[in-house]
């Protein structure tokens, strides 16, 4: 049995993966000093109860990873920690594999929709955004540990503006939460709207769009374009034939994935015009698949 | 003994290569009706003449590949093509291998270069401008066998220029031989120059360049401002520590060089600004060394 271990914010996830399929599944709160001591000890724990065999061990972590080796988990507070020490103590002789979360996310939406040995990108829609490559059914990691890192593409050079990272005109800076609340603020003067803007989220945004509001809709809009800009050119880069849409904000579903297939082909080259874009369909289930066949 | 066969626009080359490097060459003047037979033909004769045992042979191609068939090559005038037939006739036993100009010029560079399991991107700047993408010692041609047409990437929203294919703001409508000429005759008369616009060439901006011409400086200074972007949006994407700067344009040497790492790293993400962005070496040789290891 394999185990896939998605590490979030909050809460770690656990799955027990038996081919291809979460069989059971464990939750663990995370407190950062403890965090992989209690996880470990409570998947053995476990695993002993249940007679369940683990032939191996992937996890998907927010943040910079290189090989099992943490750099750094910004969400969690946890850093320069070699993973493999841990993990030995509770399980001696078993190998693990670590990414990040999207690509691991990634992985997991492939394995769960098609050829196994084929290639996807997974977009992340969250705080910020966020991508993970799968070339050949094999996450790519990248010669930085940083492939995926799309939320920071140069790609709205109408607003440009001013992202957390340092540069202008990256594409979470308006296709993230973040960006949708920003955006609603910058055009409220604009439109008749029945979104409350002193207790303005994304998600109230996404709502008012779902109902036809002026103003949602006009924001949706700029975040569409901004993804059909992106997909367009990160397809010519590495030319997959799926793009998954992810994250909390691809909650707002066919509103927004309609948008995003349209702006894609307005900007798309004209010989990779019919690729798929679709929603992510696994949610907190993919980190866990998907962290499960690193290897 | 493997050959790699580079087919270009009036010329096609042909390499013996043992152990990554090219022991003995053949040029054949090619022919859109007779092309491939006459270089099998040729690479035949000249074989049994030197005693040369032939193992594998690698093709890169000047257009749409995808396999071993030939979906189109437009310098040449061929299309719709299955090569293995043709040279089954002359070699009835021996696996072949195709990929695009670009994406054998990729792997040839990265042979040469570094350790052979790496991944690179190679930028070649020509007419237009291609691009070839290898992961881990592999050519990737993607999904659509599509991937590395980075020409058509939207970068360049200033000028904004109409491109070939249709759309508009793509790289190569600023960063091939036609777009420095058309940016020649754009900024004319803004600059005391001595280029002579009537018979401008990309070589004659950028040999003025060179005799620091401010014309000539101008034009080169949003050339590699639009590659320095293009390369900190492919590398969000997938995440490469090589990029090779090949074709006819890449001779105007460091000063190019130069120019596109100083914009890179105005743009870069702060996790990849130490990235590698070198002249391609190789020259007209990387096509049939990289065709020669396609597999």
């Amino acid at each position: 049995m394999r185990v896939g271990v998605d590490v979030g914010g909050t809460t770690v996830k656990v799955g027990f993966i038996d081919n291809y399929e979460i069989v059971d599944r464990l939750v663990v709160e995370t407190k950062s000093e403890t965090l992989f001591s209690d996880v470990c000890r409570e998947i053995k724990e476990y695993a002993n109860k249940k007679n369940y065999k683990i032939d191996g061990m992937g996890f998907g972590l927010p943040g910079h990873v290189v090989g099992t080796f943490i750099d750094k988990l910004p969400n969690v507070g946890i850093e320069d920690l070699e993973l493999s020490t841990i993990v030995s103590k509770y399980f001696p002789d078993l190998k693990i594999y670590c990414t990040n979360d999207a690509n691991a996310a990634a992985l997991g939406e492939l394995l769960a929709d098609s050829n196994k040995k084929a290639s996807a990108y997974m977009i992340t829609l969250g705080t910020g955004v966020g991508g993970g490559l799968v070339i050949d059914g094999k996450v790519r990691d990248g010669d930085h540990s940083n492939c995926g890192e799309i939320g920071h593409m140069f790609i709205d050079y109408v607003h440009n503006y001013k992202c957390t990272c340092g540069l202008n005109g990256c594409l979470e800076t308006v296709a993230s939460a973040t960006g949708i609340v920003r955006l609603a603020k910058q055009y409220y003067d604009k439109f008749e709207t029945k979104i409350k803007i002193d207790k303005c989220s994304a998600k109230s945004v996404i709502d008012a769009a779902k109902e036809g509001d002026p103003l949602g809709l006009y924001v949706l809009d700029i975040v569409s374009d901004a993804l059909g800009r992106a997909i367009s050119v990160i397809e010519l880069a590495v030319d997959v034939d799926t793009f998954y849409i992810g994250g909390g904000v691809s909650n707002a579903g066919d509103i927004l994935i309609n948008k995003i297939n349209e702006y894609y082909k307005k900007y798309a080259h004209f010989a990779v015009k019919n690729i798929n874009i679709k929603k992510a369909k696994l949610g907190n289930d993919a980190g866990m698949l998907g962290a499960a066949y690193l290897w």
